[in-house]
């Protein structure tokens, strides 16, 4: 593969790397690591690339790595650029016919992401989009759990996802600087806080559950004096079916570190999942003692099952999630370029359809906070 | 102390005389347990009271009691009958001076709840609510974070208290038919979930922060068919001072019992508390690992050790939150009748005015809520 | 009922008049608080009782109420001394014709245990010894597992009961103090920690497992210096029928607070209960998840929920527990009284059989590791 | 780097490369993954490697990898196959100047592994052994904490590794069977369950606070019928220096799944980790609420931040723990290769030193238990 952004320091770069590393079925071969063509060269040289494929701008490299023989050019680009770039860096690869894995959000604008959908569409190349949290084994647990009706019908679903790492900014210490382009509307797009993990929390939620939200009353607000976006957000949903929602995330939420989590109650019993647990999932009912499902067990689901490397509490983390996104796409892409036709349930990664999503939940949540966290109606995707 | 409500059967019934007895300073020895005289008077039985002392009504008992000799009569009523009756029967107690604990809500109405707040001013009686949850040590050493600062300026507060067995009502079994005079207007008031275990919620908030609420956007819904009153809530609310905060409560969380919990995130710090395990207060920051503070150790505050009955991790519960209420009221009922004034810093229970705040927050959350979940203004209270 | 022990500021006998009072099922109304008979008379007068009854010596306190008309003396003494004088008052009672409920460990010696046996059994009457730890429900529901064949065969029982407060002693600050007088071999018997806390967790696996030791190996350190008793002690054990054993108890282990636990392994399945967290116990196999039994559901064994005074999730604690034993044993002794004889299964609460046990244990684990840590066999009891 | 074992199915070996992986500094390129050669060359091909370094034999490997030219052959080799080869490879591969890593046990027998560490003193080489479980970051903190004095003097240490999977063997289903060259004294050596976990017990309890055993006392037990060597063990231990300890492994503890876990008591404080929720670390003393130190924060030591790949609550697992020891070592190869001398503090990765250690705690208990589980001194490493 190759990779776009992530140079030296970059922390999300470096996290895309060992998770298409640790299989051992990827190697990364080109890239164009920074926009500075200089940091580009030391990066690529920091991992062990061949020089001539270590581009000073994405544009050369889509066009020169399209122009090489099919057996040595890269299969798939890695996108980790900041939001305001992903649609461009996207769509120049794409248009060069080169498979593409992108970080989330998809892009800056829901706009831009139905543009990029036609794109995707019409090259009919393989997109994948890095919603790592969908690839721990227990969320897809959590997910055949809803598909066969061990839940019943959804009644609510409480996401949250609350971090408290911005609030050392307050008195300008800590990693609070991590956010600074975060928080740059010109780069980060209409939200900070919901683009950056609320739409972690809306992905894992619709990923688990398939439902799609008809209304939603959102309040994000700024703690952090002087910063232009949001920084906190709560917000009401009405999911379509009937289920009713309560999704918040946080960066000013003191003390936690990266606390996404979800309930979902229905009918016949609940499902609830720790992302800082990630190797357990709670079943709950009325009538019935709670029971703690736990990673790398036979009486799990093929697809938690799939996703797993090591044995029962061999503990998995982040960063085998983050390979299973790639492990899947890298599958969907191996069969593209072998002409094989794709498994009759698909694959199981997040495509451009999830990144219009959560582009929608996005724009959807500022424009209700703007109108005084008023409800509004959920945009066609 | 006498008692009515409560007869065979009764489960608050039954707590609240645990509760009131545990400490040894309480004797029950009067009471109309039931507003039929027979069911009255077997419970007086079961309870080895003095048959002239059990009551076919509550005014007959009012006028009784009070015309006892001092030393003879009560020195309090404990009121543990149906919502729709608290007001009468306090009245009738308060108006023939003897001093009254009463189960929650307040009142009825909110209007009911300032007329009775009227009379307990005019008598200078004793009025303790019981508002049990912030009994619990742990609770009120968070109070004391708090007010000392620890926490430094409060951004957000998130309560939730999700329960399940209304679920079982969906097939007909369980203790789903618990709920079933909660569940008629005429009875349980405007509300079901909220004036049930919401308004314990948004008490167990207000006691440790001291924050009012302002505004509120309440979506209350009843998932159970056929049930007129609302069996699950969400709130968002805007507290006086700019934090902003999540309410939620419900019967319908399957799987969940009796999971009251609270979260503050503030400037310098947070808390977090579960009443299922009540014997922690987690502190949390950015900058520092989290500590568990555990009740019964010399290093909690005074007003945490002082709620107290046994050694560190020899646990307390439900039973023993309660009877601090009782102890509290009863103190400072014992210095009423004695004559001695209160203490400097006041008695620690709730009040007539911590049950005024109850209901309105119940009636605004139900006017939210018939608005399609608009925002409403808090009322004066 | 009477006391003998437990005067001001002792906290084990204001805790057995709580577990007394709390049913409304026995009053306190006649003692000897202290061999000091002015201190005596100021704890009979905190506890509003009629000072005639408040004696000088339990000699006297055995003679006098034995004199009273049937319905008017106690129908049971609680004796709450200290471990060296629990024979002699225990003797005094018997055999005045008085039913006793004792504190553990039974006796000073198992010698002296076999003669207090021999006595109850002479005078048939009621002897009750609060192994408090054995009255929490979920323990009640551990041993109805291995009753029914849940766990299947036992093959392995780990019991922890590590304590730390003894730790501040080393420099003289904290509750160290409080273990003075079980320091002492003139009072406290053959052993520190085992007498007080190694018989609680060897009493708890053998409540549930019903499995008696058949060989022990036994290491008793003492870490504070100056102490002539053991502060410490691991234990390997032999069990009856092959099953293997750990048990250890400490009062050093820095920063354990009550910590009783126990595993037990079977070859169906595994249970564990921590006593810090009483509310659940965990049921535990090879080929499913682990399934959390909680406190109070209608799910759980008529033991269980016999031994349960609030609803799920309203946590229980100590007291409760502690609860458990006197209202069994008040049961047992109005049974005794009014005649009637015993239920078909028996009553549920420890006995001078439990207490022979106990002393067996507890020399059993001295004289090993008096030995060099050596394997002894266990005496018949 | 070169593998030998670790063909297809073999569980170790896939992580072994995973953990190699990981980092993008170390390559697979040469292996004899099997002694059956077609197995070795069909593992060879699963792995991408050039056929012509797939080789039958280990001999043949070690001589012709050692052959190539400085630039061409492999750094290392890392040895997976059964405990009874671990010495003849790593011989072969030293005596060919190639650097080792190496899986546990060390050896087949102590006296073999003295013969292996003379043979590694004598090259100079580079020896890694592979007690994965030293590798977590939070594992490295509790290490930094006893070294600087943060628990003061040790008192006690409860370490245990309760595993259940043997247990399906007792009705011939399940993960049992994984077991089957384990359970051959020919192949596993002296003890299965001591060799297998018992030692990554012992090795972590020693890395955590540097102490030796001076004295143990070792019951083994088997509990699944047929079985010729042990399948849980308990053991209790006098370290250097006073403290007393208690070591259990198992696998027939029916329900736990890789439980390994430790306690180290100290006069200032304690602490306590669990391998199945590694990223956090838990601090206690008695005069102090417990504090829980957790993985990826600035305020722990350098050791545990160095060992760290994603930020707080991202949260790392086994293979991150096993990568940790592949990169230390790395870089201990990578300095010899260069030339370059070890850094002051050394590095940090078991050695042969540990693996002695190792088989000196195994065979110790085996002669303790066969003694009948008698005291036996710890032999001189």
């Amino acid at each position: 593969m190759g990779m776009v952004g992530g140079g030296r320091g970059a922390f999300i770069g470096a996290v895309h790397r060992m998770a298409a590393r640790l299989d051992g079925e990827i190697d990364l071969v080109a890239g164009c690591f920074s926009s500075d063509p200089a940091k580009s060269k030391a990066s690529g040289a920091d991992f062990f690339l061949d020089p001539a494929r270590v581009y000073a701008s994405y544009e050369e490299m889509a066009k020169r790595e399209a122009a090489l023989p099919a057996d040595q050019r890269i299969d798939f680009v890695s996108i980790v650029t900041r939001n305001n770039t992903h649609f461009a860096v996207a769509k120049a690869f794409l248009e060069a016919g080169i498979h593409v894995v992108c970080d989330k959000p998809l892009c800056f604008t829901l706009k831009e992401g139905r543009k990029l959908r036609d794109i995707v569409q019409k090259t009919g190349l393989v997109f994948a989009l890095t919603h790592n949290y969908t690839g721990y084994p227990m969320v897809k647990e959590a997910r055949e759990w809803v598909r066969t009706g061990k839940l019943g019908r959804i009644l609510k679903i409480v996401v949250e996802y609350p971090q408290g790492y911005a609030i050392t900014a307050l008195d300008q210490k800590g990693d609070g600087a991590i956010s600074n382009w975060r928080m740059d509307p010109s780069v980060s797009g209409a939200s900070n806080c919901m683009g950056d993990i609320g739409t972690h929390a809306h992905n894992l939620a619709r990923y688990i559950t398939g439902l799609e939200i008809e209304e939603i009353c959102a309040e994000l607000s700024t703690f952090i004096p002087g910063r232009p976006l949001d920084d906190d957000g709560n917000c009401l949903i009405r999911f379509a079916g009937g289920a009713r929602g309560i999704l918040f995330a946080s960066q000013i939420s003191n003390g936690d570190e990266n606390n996404l989590n979800i309930r979902v109650y229905g009918t016949k019993g609940s499902l609830e999942w720790h992302q800082e647990d990630p190797n357990e999932l709670v079943f709950k009912r009325a009538d019935a003692p709670p029971v703690t499902s736990r990673r790398g067990n036979n009486y799990l689901s093929a697809a938690a099952q799939g996703a797993t490397r090591t044995p029962f509490a061999h503990p998995e983390g982040f960063i085998e999630a983050f390979a299973n996104v790639y492990r899947s796409a890298a599958t969907a892409i191996a069969d593209a370029v072998a002409g094989r036709k794709a498994p009759k349930d698909g694959y199981d990664f997040p495509t451009v359809d999830d990144g219009i999503a959560g582009l929608a939940f996005i724009e959807s949540a500022v424009k209700s906070s703007q109108a005084g966290a008023k409800w509004v109606k959920f945009p066609k995707l």
